[in-house]
């Protein structure tokens, strides 16, 4: 027995005006995720609790089965790691940005306009050969995609507990790290990233990179912005608990991190890019494939969140079609005697508010050994009926490595 | 967005013979109630886990989102609190009660003839000047109505850990308080509160007063009696948790004491009684009123749980009549586009057993946003089929929270 578990980014919503009332997924043309209600069993599931808004890191480790409340430490390292950086135990990781900023300080634009790989590259080259006089901390700090780097900070003494100095918002001043809690750890890490920030700002305005950027017209990437300081969660990984083998297909870097974080490898398809132009049935086929070597298969697709965070509901409406047709590609290429499948969102996002929201999300669960229920339509209200009941999202990997035979008996 | 969260003193009930084997709420005429689950999201809740009868203080704790169990510290000084007695925090607070007791300390009447204030003041105000020979702790002796009065002691080595010394039954003989747990600052308090009540006896036998009431035929106050020794719980406030203003209109001392206990603004109604023959309309124009300045109020109804402790099914009938016209008035006075209506009871209080029982209560939540399901009526069986399933007393502040946009995602 094996199992794919299909997670659709922010896809549960609230009822929506524009579709008279009902819920994108309510509203959305979705045979195959009918059919999964139907031939399965269904429920409403809180991600972390009722009402309490998750991110899609947060919410992701607990549909792996973890308690998050308990064992997240930031996204910072969860990101590196799904951007292919590595990071050891103990490693506090920061998300960073090549951002623009007057002299004054004064954030022009948190991407530098959007700055390309090669220049990057070559800025991020150049900002770690920067020396940090104290033997407290070595750093690393790499570029991943267009303005998107990491800076990761490795000692003994370090603490993920500093605030960032990206301040979020074009137009505001750049911020001092700081620290968190009265912890001397806390302090000297926020030493260290201010002063970094600092070395990398003086570096980056007179380089040569940024000086063609001005010429060519170009914001210069003259500073880095960083947040979201975080350390790898210390968990038992799947292998450990369930003695599983599990893969991820995946396009966001902090899902993908995520997934890497607890023992899944993650597996790269050409062609998913985590937007509503990707690539749906490269990602079903790459997700069939890894059915064949592993026993637990998780599926991401962003899209539905890009759409709700735009207020786009009939761009929804629209990824949630499309997701439709991957399942409708599981259907008909998965033997369904021998597979479990899963679907279900990381959080609610509402189209009205563009949050994440603390509303439950619908799951259903098809296979051959479920207690199918009368259900007969995924969405959030109907699946509300369904013999799940209401779940928490830290319940579902128990659920499905007990229909995988993975579970061991607690008792006599 | 605001919301009102309407308390209806145990409200739910068991099914009674009486009303043919229908519960109180099943029975009552409420069309308003009944509208409010029709156009909202319902369920049922249990105030603090299945089977557990909570009393009205930790129900409402949990109802306003604090985890009862860990920090309720009992009635004391919620109710001092409530009866505008300023409690500081690591003060000790007793209930107590004028008493009439016989020669050899059994109670003879545990109301002192529900003594009037004027007699009662007076006694308080002499019994407030006893000398307490020790540096451990100064006292405060209010009376607030009737034969309703507070102890408060102050001092940096007491606890709250204390027994009663109300044997809570006529004819019992009064009892000595005793330290709960092995701490030398419950042993100090239990000694404090034993001098002061032996001093209270004597101070009140030879009382001018006493000797009056006798002459008038009227039971003695010639002792004190007191019961529930609590601290402030140690919680952050709605404030600090949410960014809101709060504010309750409740005439019982006690849930009026949660409310100023967690940082919300009690408001005053002239009429609210607490009782059946309490002026609803009043309290209802004040909630409207409230919601002009808060972002969330509070309104709690005791009538419906005094008519189930005293057995009176009928009567319990028409409170939850007359609650059902506090909701008529919302429903025509508050603009439902902006503001969301919650409506449940703090327990379930059975009109057979007189006694708070450990039965889930109803909720239904209306407003733009919610997902509205399938209930039509509002009562503990029809709310068992609703959208919001079976969720326990602290998941409903964060729910409605969340519908304001006032919680923040855990997470990235």
């Amino acid at each position: 027995m094996k199992a794919v578990l299909i997670i659709a980014d922010g896809m549960a919503d609230r009822p929506v005006k524009e579709l008279g009332w009902k819920t994108p997924l309510e509203f959305a043309r979705k045979p195959s995720l009918n059919h999964i209600a139907e031939t399965g069993i269904c429920g409403i599931l809180d991600p972390i609790a009722p009402g309490i808004p998750p991110g899609s890191d947060t919410a992701t480790l607990a549909l792996l089965g973890y308690d998050a409340p308990k064992i997240y430490s930031g996204r910072g390292a969860l990101e590196a790691l799904g951007s292919n950086v590595k990071i050891l135990p103990g490693d506090v990781a920061l998300r960073c940005n090549f951002a623009t900023v007057s002299q004054n300080q004064a954030v022009l634009d948190r991407r530098a306009g959007r700055i390309e790989n090669k220049d990057s590259q070559k800025l991020a080259e150049s900002l770690s050969k920067v020396k940090l006089k104290t033997s407290d901390a070595r750093f690393l700090f790499k570029s991943t995609i267009q303005h998107r780097a990491v800076l990761v900070l490795r000692g003994s003494r370090l603490s993920a507990k500093v605030s960032d100095s990206d301040p979020g918002i074009t137009g505001e001043k750049v911020m001092e790290a700081k620290p968190l809690d009265g912890s001397p750890e806390a302090k000297l890490t926020a030493k260290i990233v201010n002063t970094l920030m600092h070395e990398f700002h003086k570096n980056l305005t007179s380089h040569t990179i940024n000086e063609e950027r001005i010429k060519r017209g170009l914001p210069p990437a003259n500073m880095v912005l960083c947040r979201g300081a975080g350390t790898l969660p210390n968990v038992k990984s799947l292998v450990h608990i369930y003695g599983i083998k599990a893969a991820c297909v995946a396009a966001t870097p902090l899902v993908k991190g995520v997934c890497k974080a607890v023992g899944m490898k993650a597996i790269n398809v050409p062609g998913a890019t985590g937007t509503l132009q990707t690539d749906y049935l490269a990602k079903a086929r790459a997700t069939s494939q890894a059915l064949r070597s592993s026993n637990f298969v998780l599926l991401h697709v962003k899209a539905t969140d890009v759409a709700s965070h735009d207020g786009k509901v009939r761009q929804k409406v629209e990824a949630i079609e499309k997701l439709d047709d991957i399942l409708s590609y599981f259907i008909d290429h998965i033997d369904l005697n021998s597979v479990y499948l899963a679907v279900t969102a990381d959080h609610t996002t509402s189209s009205a508010t563009g949050n994440h929201e603390g509303d439950p999300v619908p799951i259903a669960i098809t296979g051959p050994q479920v207690r199918r229920d009368s259900v007969k339509e995924y969405d959030e209200r109907s699946c509300a009926g369904g013999g799940l009941h209401r779940i928490r999202g830290m319940d579902l990997m128990p659920i499905l490595m007990n229909l995988l035979g993975k579970t061991s008996k607690f008792g006599a």
